[in-house]
């Protein structure tokens, strides 16, 4: 397609964005054409800025603009336990939900051997540290039921159990407000492994 | 939501984006904090270079990077056809379709009272200018077949006429490949009404 080369360079760059195909890249082109240039170099301000002043959370590794995360110097959470995470986005859903009152700990990432994602990659050794102390008597494993997640899971409880420390999976099973009906095979067989006593 | 302010500011200037709701624009928020730095930094600098560095053509009204836009600097065009168009992105499609072969106008928008838009605020003043030289013969209007594109081309074929030049107006009918089957009602109307001799 012929471009004039602003334009372009636009296009190229917005193209890479995560879901973002050829046409609609260059709809969102045209589009900050159209916008004030204030708010264009409002927009890359804050593109710059995010960049720029988000850092991890010193003691639970969630994204932070200062040393330790707002959660981390909450007096009122529980910091006996800790909800162990994939990533910051699954920190937010976890928050969504209000049901929790402890603290948290983001790995950044799942085992996976194939892409040479292991332990070391992971922030494991920072959660040993975090054990350290004593305070913490619970560790909720929350990575997701897929095979790196369950292989995480599996790892963690191996490796923190000997410490003393109570190591917990949370549950999976059909969603609340689901349909029996509509559940998929592998949800229904793990609700059903997995039901309690009345 | 609670979110650190960098990253909630990031999010909200995605959010203003069309077609960007709040679960694109929180993923694409994340997606720029995992990029490295450079990329960050090149997509921001192409937001705004775009902006400060597009203007319009001196003559058609097509975006560009100079005075005057290729298409009108091109000798091998034809300069005694001007094909009027509402939008940059359409000039882009009539050149994707390599069938044309004379210069553009671009309108930049179309008539629509209700919105405010009279002749005054398109470039007809401009096109006017432009057909004083008498070197141009024809104006295709190319404009769209909703009922602004259709208002906009009967008021230009009615201010252009008594100068002396001929306007038509680009043909609509069944796509080409298109069934007769899945036709819609007035498409079809169209192309029965607009046939041709054979």
């Amino acid at each position: 397609m012929r471009m004039i080369k602003p334009l372009a360079r636009l296009h190229e760059q917005l193209r890479r964005l995560p879901g973002i195909g050829s046409k609609t890249a260059l709809r969102l082109a045209y589009h900050v054409l159209d916008m004030p240039s204030e708010d264009v170099r409002e927009l890359a301000d804050a593109l710059i800025s995010a960049k720029e002043q988000i850092r991890l959370c010193a003691c639970c590794f969630d994204l932070c603009d200062s040393d330790l995360c707002d959660i981390c110097r909450d007096k009122t959470r529980d910091r006996t336990v800790v909800c162990v995470i994939e990533q910051p986005q699954d920190l937010m859903a976890m928050e969504r939900s209000r049901g929790y009152k402890g603290l948290y700990h983001v790995l950044h990432g799942v085992l996976s051997p194939l892409d040479g994602v292991g332990p070391e990659q992971l922030k494991i050794k920072e959660l040993l540290v975090r054990l350290q102390s004593g305070e913490i008597k619970e560790v909720i494993v929350a990575t997701n039921s897929d095979v790196e997640g369950e292989a995480t899971a599996t790892y963690l409880a191996h490796l923190l159990k000997p410490i003393g420390v109570t190591v917990s999976r949370i549950a999976h099973g059909l969603p609340v407000g689901g349909d029996l009906e509509y559940a998929d095979e592998v949800t229904l067989s793990k609700a059903l492994e997995n039901r309690r006593n009345m």
